[in-house]
This record gives C-alpha cells, sequence and structure tokens, in this order.
C-alpha cells in the first residue's frame, strides 16, 4: 500500500515553538529521542583518527594546523550540546538556531570567517521509507561540522576514501571536503529520483490491470506530491552549489571550485530528470482515465451484445406465447421449426454485424 | 458545508466611494461598526508600560528619546481618529486613504523619516472562519503604528514576549519590533497553509466515498479560490520583506537586518507551500473525474451481468411457453428437469466467464 | 442567451483601409453616425468654465497661460475635424492615424512637449452590452485633449469634481487631470472585474442544474474569451501607468507622481483579479465535465436498479408460464403464493443490496 | 475536408542537400517548377519605371544614384541566376544560401553596407489553401531586392501606391519601401489571424450538432497545428522588427523610425491575438468532450426512461402468463380491466418520477 | 510494438562507480564490450591522409603545424587508452571523467589553450532503434579529438568532403572541422524529430481505428518520454553553439563565427520544432479519449434503440399471454393482426424518432 510522506507543510516553528521569540533554539522535527553523538575524524595527507565521543569537549582537543577535523554531530534534540559547540566555534546564535529547525530550506550563508550550509538528505533507509534529513554543515578553517537529525547517513563512501591514504580527498583540506560531502548528498538524489522512474513504470503497467479500486488515483497523487517534495529539496541546493562556485574566499581553493562546476552539472542533471519525471506523472492520470474508460467500452459491449440479440428473439418468442383464438400460425405443422430457423438466422445476423463493427 | 469567502474582488473604492476624488479617506471595509481604540505600549529594556484609550490624544503624551513606543489602532471606520493620528505624526494624505482603503495589496513605501508597510494578517477567527485582515505598519523614529481592521490579531506572542524583562526583544528598537511583528504575520501564513493541507488530505479521503452531489466539487473550486487568495497576500509580501532587507536608511540597524534574512527564507518557504499544494489541488478534481468513472465502472457491470444471465434464460422460459400445436419437445416427460440443468449450466457458464474478467 | 462580444481580431486597418498608405487617417471604428462633438472644460483654482461646440474653432480661443483647458472631442468618424485639432495643437501625422484607429493597442508615447495616451475604456451600457471604446489622450502644457469614439463616458465623477471648487484637482495642473481621468477609466475595471466574478459565481450554481443543452459550455467559453479580451486592454495599460510613472518630464510634477504610484497599485491589483479569475474560469469546465458524469451515473442507478430487479422476476415467471405438460410445481395448490413470497424476498435482497452500495 | 498543411518540420537541408557542405547552394523549396522572373522597379518622387525582364543582367542598368531601384525575383529554382544577382550586388555567400532555403526562419543581418531580412508570407491563394512562401528582403543604399518562392504576394497595394505619384512612398527612400513591404505582409498576417477567429467560432457551432465521426476533433487539432506553425511565422518577425527599430545605421533614417514603431506595435497585436486564438482552439477540446457526454447522457435516459417503464409491466404480464393450476385472480371477471389499470397508474407514476428528475 | 527507451535516469556515476572517489575514470556507458579503435585524418588544403589504429601512440606522429588532424576515438570502456591520448595532449582529469561518462549533458568548456565540446548523437541505426549516443570534442591548435562510445556515427557526410580536394573545409582549420561535426549533429537532430512527426500523425490516425486495448496511451507515453529526451539533448547543445559563437579566442576565426551563427539558427529551428510536436503530442491523449467517448455512444446508441423498440413490443405480447379466464380481446377473431398491424406501427414510430434525433 502507499506509504503516505506527511508532514510537508509543518512551519518552521512547531506548535511549541510558534509563540516562542525569533532566535529561540528549540528543536522540531520528529526524531526526538536519538542521543546526540559526536564523530571525529582528524586526517591529513599522512595521519588519519577516527573516534566517537557523547561530550562536544573530547572533540575540541583535536585539532592542529596541518590538519583537517571533520566533526559529525547526530542527532540536535540535546539542544544544549549543539549550544556548546556553537559557542566553542563562535557561531552566529541564528545559526544554531537554523541546524535545529529542521524546516529550514537549503541555503548558503556566508559569515567572514566560516561558511554555513544547509541542505536535505534524501535516502532509503533499510525498510523503504524515502527518509528526508536535514543537514546543516559548517566550513570553517580547518574544520568541517556536520549536524544531522539522526544517525544513518550517505557519507560511508566518503567515511572510506578518507580512511584510505591514498585518496585524493586525504591530500586536500576541508573544502574538498565539504565538496565530497555534497556530492555525496547529490549523488543519493540520482538513486531517489531513479527509483520514481521506476515507480512510474510500475504504475504504468499496472494502470491496464487495475481493478477500480481507489489505490491507483492515490497512488498518483502519493507521486505527485514525493515529486516536488524532492524538487523542493533540489532546487534550493543546486543555487547553493551555484554560489559556492562563484564565492570568492581564501576557505575555497582554486583547484576545489572546478569539483564544485562538476558537481553543479549535476544538480542540474537530477533537476532536468525530475522534470521529465513530474511530466510523465501527471500523465499518468490522462494514461488512467483512458484505461477506464476503455473498460467501461468494454462492459457496455457485451451489454449491448447480449440485449441485441436476446431481446427481439424474446419478443418473438412472446409473440407466439400470447393466447389468441385466431392465430392460424400455432396451427401450421412445421411452424416451431420454421420459427427456431428464424431465429437461428437473426441470432447469425446479429453476430455478423458486431463482427464488421469490431465488436467481437 | 462550504463556507464561502466571497469579497473577493472589491473594488479599491467600493460603490460609496467609487465617484470621489482619489486622497479621499473613506473606510471600506465590512467591519464598520467596530470602535476605534488604542493601545499603547511604552518600553526599554528596563521599563514597561502598557494602556489602552479612546482616543489618541492620550497615546501622544507617551513619547521619549530613549523609549520604544507601539501605538496599536484597531478600527478603521472612525476617519477623523485615524487622520488625527496622522496628523500629528506629520502622515502624508495618500497613507492615511491607503491605512482605511482595506483592499490596498501589501507594499513598502519609503517617506524620508519613516516606513509605511501594508501587510495582509489571515487567521483563524474562534468561530473556523478564515480572516483575511487589513494591517498597516508605520515605523518611525522610536514608535511603531499599526492600524488594524477590528480587535483580535496574531500580536500576543509579540505582547507577552515585550511584558517580559528578559527578552531579547524588550532591549532592541523600533526596527526589530516591527520584524517581530512581520514574524508574527508569516508564522501564521504556515498555520493558514497547514490546514489546506489538511483540506486537500481530508478531500481525498472523501472523493471515493463521495455520493454524487455537487459539494465536492464546489469545495474543491472553493480550495482553489482560498489558494489563490493567499497566494495574493502572501506574494506581494515576499517582496515587502525582500525590500526591507535591502533597505539602506538608518531606522532599520545591520542587527536587525540578518533576523529579517531568516523571515525572507521564511516567505519562500510559505510560497512554496502554497504552490505545492496548488498543484495538489489541481490534481484533486482529476481524482474525483476518475473516480466518478470507476463508479460508473462499477454500476454497468451490475447492469451487465444481471442482464447477460438473465435475459437468455428469459428467452429460453419464453420459447417453451409458446402455445404452438407440434412442439415435441413439450410432451417429453423429462424435458422440463433437462432445461432446468440447461439454464443452470447457462448460468455458471456467465458466472465463471465474468469471474474471468475480473468483473466479479 | 450569450452576447457575442465579436469583432476581437479586426485588423488595425480594416478592408476599408487596408491597401491604403500608413498614415492615411481613416477611421475604423463601428460607430460612423456619431456625430463630432467638442466638449471644453477651462479652469483653474478660482475659475471654470463649460461648453459645447461643433466646431474645433470654438474651442480654441480658450486658452490662457494660467489656466488648463480640457478639450473631450467625442465622435471619430469626421476625421477632417480631428485632423483640425491635430494641425492647431501640432500633432504629429502618426497620432491623428492612432486616434481614428481604434484597434490601436494602448501605449504612451512621448513627443518633445507633449505625451500621446492610448488606453481602452470598458464599461456596460444601460443595455447591459460591454462597451469597449478606445480613447486617446494628448497631455500638453496647460491644456488635456480626448478623443473618444462616441459620447457617454466614465468621466462624469471627474467632471462633477472640476465643477466643485473646493476639490484639489481645481488647484493642480493638467498632469493631475489626466491622472484622474486614468484613475476613472481603472476604476470602471474594478467594476467590470467585479461583474466576471459574478458570472462565474452564477455559472458555479448553474452548472449543476444544468440540463444538457449547449448554452452552458458556450458561455464559459463565452467568459474565457471576453476575459482574454479584458486582460489585453489591462495588461498594456499597466505599462503605460508605469511608464508615467517613471517619466522625467516637466510636463509631469512631482507631487502628481505619488498620485500614479498609486493608480499603478491599483492596476497590478485589477491584473491579479483578471488571472485569478481566469484560472476560476478554467476550472468551470472541469466541473461541468464532473456534473454530467455524475447525472449519467445517476441515470445509469436508476436503470441498474430497475432492471436487476425485474429482470430475474421475469424470468422466473417466464419459467412457470412454461407449456410442459410434466411440470410438477404447476398442480401443487401452494406454488403460487410461494413463488410471490421467493420473489417478494428476492425484491427485498435486491434493495437491501443496492442500499449497502448507497445507491439508494 | 480538412487540408492538411503539412511539411512543417523540413529539416534546413532536405535529403538532397543533407551530406553537402554547409554554404552550398540548394533551392530545397517545393515549388521548383516555377521559373525566375524579375520585375524592377525604379522610382524618385517624379518618375517611375516598370519593367519585367528574365535575366538579372537587364534588371542591373537601372540604377541611379537619385532613385531607388526594387528589383523583385520570383522563383528560386534556378539558382545560377540568384548567384548573379548576388555576386552584382556583393552579397555573402552564406546569405545566397539563406535565400534559397525556404526553411531559413525570419531574422535580421546587418552587413555593413547592407542589410539581410528573412520573413515568411502568411496568405490564402485563390482555391483557399494556406500559402506559406519564404521571401528574402535586402536593403542597400539606394536598392531593395526581394526574393520570392513563386509569383503571387501581397505587395499589390505597395506596387498601387508607387505607381501613384501623390504618395508619401514616392518621396522617401528604400527603406521605407522596406517597411512598406514588411507593414504588407503584416496586414496579411491579421487577415489569416481572423480567418482563424472564423474557424474557431463555426467549429464551436458545429460541435453540438455533431455526429461522432472523426473529422471534428482532427480538424480542432489541425487548427492547433495552424496556430502554431503561425506563431513559428510572427514571433521572430516581432524580433526582427524590433531591431530594425533600434537599429542606428545610415541606410535607416529617422523619420522612417516612427512607422517601424507603428509596425512593431501591429506585430505586438498579432501575437496578443494569436495567443487569445490559441487559448480558445485549446478550449474547443473540452468543449468538444463535454457535448459527448451531454449526447450520452441523453441516450442513457432514453434507455432509462423506456426500460424502467416496460420492464416492471412486462414483470406483471408475465405473472399471470403462468401456469399454476391454483392462481385464484385469474378466474376473477374483473382481474383484466384492474390489471390494465395498475399498469397505467405505474406508467403514469414513472413518467411522474422522471418529469421531476427533469429527465422527460 | 512500443520500443523502450529506456535508462533516461541513470545517475552520472552508476552503481559500479557510485562509491568511488570524484575524478575517478570509469566508463558507466551500456556498450562496454566496443573495443577501442582510432582513426585518424590529417589533411590540409593539399594533402590529405586517413588511417586506422588501434593504439594511440601510432596516432601521434601524425603532427605537423600546417596541417589538421582529427583523431575520432570510438568505444570508451578501455579507459586506459583514452588516459594515455589525455595525457599526450595534457587535458585536465576532469574532461577525461567527462568523456567515459555517458551521462554528462552538453556543455563546453574552456581550458587555456583547448575547449571540451560534449554533445549527444541522436541518430536512428539500421534495425530503427533510436540511438543517443555520448561524444565528446577537444578542439586544440591544429587538432581535433573525438570520443564516442561505439562506432557507426553521423560524420561520414565530413569525411566525405575532408577526402574531396575541392571543398572548403579542407582550406580551413580545426574550427571550422568542429563546426562541421556540430553541423551534421545538427542535421541529424532534424531527421530525429522529422521521425517523431511522422509518428504523431500514424497516432492520430490509428487513435480512430483503435481497439479498446492499451498499446496507444503507452505508445503516446512513449512519444512523450522520448520527446522530452530529444529536447534534453537539444537544448543544452543550443547554449553550448551560442556560447560558441560568442567566444572570443584564438582557436575560433572570425570566419567561421558566421557559420556558427548559422548553426545556431538551426539549434533554434530544432527546439521550436521540438515545442511544436510536444504540444502536439500532449493533444493526442484528448484526441484518444474524445474518440473511446465517441464509440462508447455509439455502442449505448445501438444498445438503447435495440431495447426502446423490443422491449414495449415484448410487453404487449406477454399482455395477451396472460392467462385471465376474462379478457375479450382474446376471442375477437381479427385481434391478432389488429395487434401485429399496432406493433408494426409502433416500430415505425420508434424508427422515426430515432432517424430525427439523427442515432440512426
Amino acid at each position: 500500500m502507499v506509504k503516505r510522506i506527511r508532514h510537508l507543510s509543518k512551519r518552521p516553528k512547531s506548535t511549541k515553538a510558534l509563540h516562542q521569540a525569533p532566535g529561540t533554539v528549540t528543536y522540531v522535527g520528529s526524531k526526538e529521542q536519538v542521543e546526540t553523538t559526536l564523530e571525529v575524524i582528524d586526517y591529513n595527507a599522512d595521519n588519519f583518527e577516527r573516534f566517537t565521543s557523547k561530550t562536544p569537549e573530547d572533540a575540541f582537543k583535536f585539532e592542529a594546523e596541518d590538519r583537517t577535523t571533520w566533526i559529525n554531530i547526530d542527532g540536535l534534540s540535546n539542544t544544549a550540546e549543539i549550544e556548546k559547540v556553537g559557542k566553542y566555534y563562535e557561531l552566529h546564535p541564528l545559526i544554531i538556531e537554523d541546524i535545529v529547525n529542521t524546516n529550514q530550506r537549503p541555503k548558503i550563508d556566508e559569515y567572514g570567517d566560516y561558511f554555513f550550509i544547509v541542505a536535505k538528505m534524501l535516502y532509503y533507509r533499510k525498510d523503504g521509507r524515502l527518509e528526508n534529513e536535514h543537514i546543516s554543515i559548517v566550513l570553517g578553517k580547518n574544520y568541517v561540522l556536520t549536524f544531522q537529525e539522526a544517525g544513518g547517513d550517505v557519507f560511508d563512501g566518503v567515511r572510506e576514501r578518507l580512511s584510505n591514504a591514498k585518496g585524493r580527498i586525504r591530500s586536500r583540506g576541508a573544502d574538498y571536503l565539504v565538496f565530497a560531502l555534497l556530492d555525496a548528498i547529490v549523488d543519493n538524489y540520482f538513486v531517489v529520483v531513479e527509483e520514481m522512474s521506476d515507480k512510474i513504470e510500475s504504475l504504468e503497467e499496472r494502470l491496464f490491470n487495475a481493478q477500480p479500486n481507489d489505490d491507483i488515483t492515490l497512488e498518483i497523487q502519493e507521486l505527485k506530491r514525493t515529486m516536488l517534495r524532492i524538487r523542493r529539496a533540489v532546487n534550493p541546493l543546486r543555487e547553493v552549489v551555484s554560489r559556492l562556485e562563484k564565492v570568492d574566499h581564501e576557505l575555497v581553493q582554486e583547484q576545489t571550485i572546478n569539483y564544485i562546476r562538476d558537481l553543479y552539472d549535476h544538480m542540474i542533471q537530477v533537476s532536468e530528470n525530475i522534470e521529465i519525471y513530474r511530466e510523465m506523472t501527471w500523465g499518468l492520470m490522462d494514461m488512467y482515465m483512458t484505461t477506464i474508460s476503455n473498460k467501461m467500452n468494454e462492459v457496455m459491449k457485451v451489454l449491448t451484445i447480449m440485449a441485441s440479440i436476446f431481446i427481439p428473439l424474446t419478443f418473438l418468442a412472446g409473440l407466439y406465447g400470447m393466447n389468441f383464438e385466431y392465430m392460424p400460425e400455432l396451427e401450421y405443422r412445421f411452424s416451431y421449426p420454421i420459427l427456431l430457423g428464424v431465429m437461428f438466422l437473426m441470432l447469425l445476423g446479429m453476430l455478423f454485424y458486431f463482427k464488421r463493427k469490431h465488436w467481437l
């Protein structure tokens, strides 16, 4: 059955936060139970350290001029810990608010000596549900902070390449790491969009055998909704990448720009695919409509053929079932077989007529 | 039943004002009975005074360099009082006209030493009706004037935070207060749009059980109308906020700009949500159409099955009801049971046929 | 019935003018019989004179540095008189052509020491017909010329305010008069658009009781046509007003610009309303379609219920109408009442079945 | 029946030219049989000469500083002659290619001392077919060249005005002639578009009486195709005229610009009309759909009424046609008239029911 | 039957490449088995050499200042060879990645002393399948590199003209060769789009005779998909050509720009054709819908006519088949012929009624 993706329209500050002052740090997502955990990866071309912690204080000691530190924070409900990190890295209060505000749309903000990026991870969880996860990235000098709603993400490939001493990623700085993270997010958009394509084709085929139950229209409507939702995640991120490509700041090196341009090309491609699948989805409803009409046509034909053949014959039979005293045919010896013959000819005539009309 | 939101198209000067000169101050709204009342809130980080009055003169005495004064005027039908306020604060005559012209669309005008902002409050009243209220805001040095059509608004959260000595809002100036007011208005757009979402989903479900009465199409049409109406309130306000963000004027401080930028993000989000729900609403009509067709299909199937089974049997019965003298079958002893058997087999055959066609 | 608004597509030079040279002055409108009459209003803050004439020469004597002269010419078929006016005020030949070319779209042209504006008046005549009248306005130093196709216009309010010594209009110059005229034209767009809104709502209600005659679709199509036609009059005028607002010329005073900006806001509003009603109109056809389908559903249900109940009963009756010699049931004493009972139970069963399906 | 306008999509170089080098001069149109003929008109304010020839050499002798020469070449299949003209006037090879490439879209190119303009003539031939003819115009100092696919064009009005000594056109130069030619082309667009309007209205009326044959949908589809095709001819020409208006070149005199601006206004108007008729055409399909549904509704009503009235009556008749031995009613003297009365009442009841449902 | 064009949405790095680092050279296309072969054409106005090889080293020896070398590489699965070529010509690593990434969209990148262009070849293979082949072009000083997925392309015309000593192409440089290659690609777009046009017209005709099977809607949906896919190949290439036209670089000579401008005109034309066919395709579904409804109308008419004629007659026959003892008509001598006459008149009446309704 259809898995509903709801909560599309949640307001930025949900009911619990609605009448609070702007700038108040309140987590509004639906994954409150997740405990906040920190994962620290500290590396340069020669060294690599990986380390998990429950408190931000442990993470701060990893810091050296010639290394890049990636701190990944899972779980946003413990706002106190988030604020501690924010204070340590001197982040603006509005950033902290945006990190825990899971309804914030993708954007990039430049704050003097660091960049703040918001994106949406779309991926399929193990149980097949489409996950829409809010992720915030802070790119500073020598460090990258990522804040996710819950554990489980699309960065395993990045972690693997980091742990591998020979990868290009190890010898580049924090900006390349941010690129690699965004690249991983965008790669997953392709997977999600491709899944859409499969769903559309599967629906196209099911349409023709569909029974007149309600699921198909609901599924098409749901598909539209999902498509619009993906688009809402993807299109603003495209602007983010476009702005990142044009940024003129020492934190983003010249040689990384080339890769970001490539990433931008991918984003355009995702957008184009979404538009195509959107048009295909919109066409599904028309297809379904014609299918229903074709089926009704078929039903009507059966009725029309049966009725057209037997109603005249029944009339004839009724005629000779009348009780008039003076009906000469009733007494003729061969009336009955002759009538049967006439009826048979009428049957043949009707069948021929329907055959010629291609109704049979 | 459907609650109609009418008066969408009222011309800026209604019939009573149509042939008057431009610049004539005439209230054209539909809430004429509301008595004009003034609420004055005067505050700085240390002090807070709140005070209600019937005449503007009482309000004017609250004024000091180091304080911010917010005068909120409810009720626009008493244009003489409005003009008195206008004269005191030296507002341009056209502003006074726009304050009482409830059909004025959202806009921002810069007038040397004050800004004039028009917005629309959308909120649900206690009786469940969607209220579309015209609100004008004047931001001057140390003072903020707000003009509403009637009492009851979305600013209770702001008033509460103002009355609380520890809030950030108390230590900021008039520009932050205007931001807070706009933020409260926009927050309520989210509530309204979310309500739309609920209505769409509720309609989606009701569609399938709908009887062929007229309400559903009317409700969908009404939903479209409301959507277009909300959009008309929201989109121009987005431009207003965008212009406010870029304004370069001593009345709007640097540190407030960050918050306005955030507000702009929210506005974009509302707009996006509206567009998504709009597409969903447009899809509802198609869904309804397929539902109706599916139902007709079902009706036709019942008819076709009943007719296809019994019309041939009736013919057979009619055949042996004929009164020919020479019908040998009539006299055979087992004719009747044999015929019954044949009829039963025909019935089974038809049932099997319809089963195979998935019509049963 | 539907009042057709035809002649939408008339080419700028109608058949009588098609092969003439460009620049030839030929009136192409459909109101040729109207005699040309001139109405002169000459005023300043202290004086007001009003005067009607048949020849332009009479009008020219009214001219003084400190006064504003408004000459309104009704009737364009007498091109000789029009050209006389043109010669007196030294208007470019192409302007004269545009004045009598009723198919010219709204525009504004700057000619050194005067402006030339073309607009369309839309208003309802006394007989209820929507009138689309071509109007040309020349704004010069101290004078305003207006050329209309026929008598009867939307300027009575302006004339009244002019005759009233206390009005603001008397103390302002020719540019304010032009603003007031355009304002009157735009005010009437609101009336026309509001009428559209009423027609849409009336159609929405009539749809559900509509008999399958043709008028409704024709009316909807007609409504679309009218909407597109209004849009064609309104949208170019919006550009005209926008350009007038930005004009930098001594003929348009600083203080009038504020009013023109206000007028521009109104134009935007008309445009927005048109777009909303356009979407509503487009939705009407879908509504009508579902209504028709719902009605067919209802028809089919009646047929299906009648047929499903009585066809099996008729079969049973036919069965016992057979003339077999050996049908034991025929001789049992209680066969008839038992059969009647069975039939009654079948009837109840069918009714219950249809009740449960919500077809009754 | 529908006259198909095919060859919409011919590639610029048709099969005969597909694998040739770009710049090769090959005529790709469908009017190869037309012999190339030249018509020379040489004039100034005082003189006028007109002359027809088969070879370009005859034409070249007409040339004088103080005169304007218009050479009109009909027939493009004789590319050698075209190239001769091209060589004489020193035209770029790509221009020659564009002259004979009838699939070239409208454009304007500036080549130092001459302009090259491509346009499409749309007009109705005597046999009622819509002709789409490729025309190229070269505007040089003192001369204008026009190249047409075949004889027969829209320029007869221009020729007539040229032959008339008093016309404005005689005293102006080559640039005004080009304007006059374009004006003639655009005037004919109005005729063509107006024809569309007539077709739409005629279709609207025929829709309601249409038999369920296929022509109407085909005609609507054909109308759409024609509309799109006209748009493809008109819209690029609009850009051409717009660029011509803004050109800053001694070949185009200041005083001609005013006329070109007027022409541009006409182009906008054609475009607007096309868009309106396009929307109307798109609406036709919906209208047709509702008409079909309304007809089906009517058919179903007849069936339902007939069946609902007579099926129950037939059942009653069948009931008393049963052969049970013990059916007391059969022997009552007044059974038959009573039953007839009951049947008549049932008939009345059904008629009343259908009347109340507005089905009769 | 429908040939499905799948794999529309493949992500840039397919599953085998998904978690690799960006910049890793992996071929992701579906034509892995193709062996890499090189074809070298080396020419100037006087000389021409053509030569095929399996290893790039052979190709590199062809190089002279006064000659142009075109190296065409077929087959991208052997990435080692590709990288060898890249190293020899000092191409950026990201270019190598784009060459083998068949999902890269059309683009142009300027890299100091060479240009990198990506395009899509669309052509019909001998077996009638539409081929979408990724092609990369490198334009350097004196050399052009082309990389194709497999053998078989649209460049045979170019090769032929190159081998012909008299062609213009031999005397121009590498930039003109690139133009000629792009021109060949675009020429084939016209062929593909024209094929679409044929398919639409063929579908239009088949619609009316279509049996209610599923293929037609699937084919229309497929046509839409193909159309969207072609558009995705064409539109970005249009931007590429537009940028190439405006490029200011010594590699692209002034005289070639004229030809590129012409190519750009062709691209616009392809785009316009695609949009027209797209609208036509979208219209097909509506046409099909009306066709189905018309057919159902016809079926219903047959049923209604048969039932309306015979159901009343059957009732009459049933009436006189009743077994009442006192039915005076039964004994009248002429009852039977009179009844037959009445029935015949009823039949005529019904036929006349249906005739007048145009149902017959």
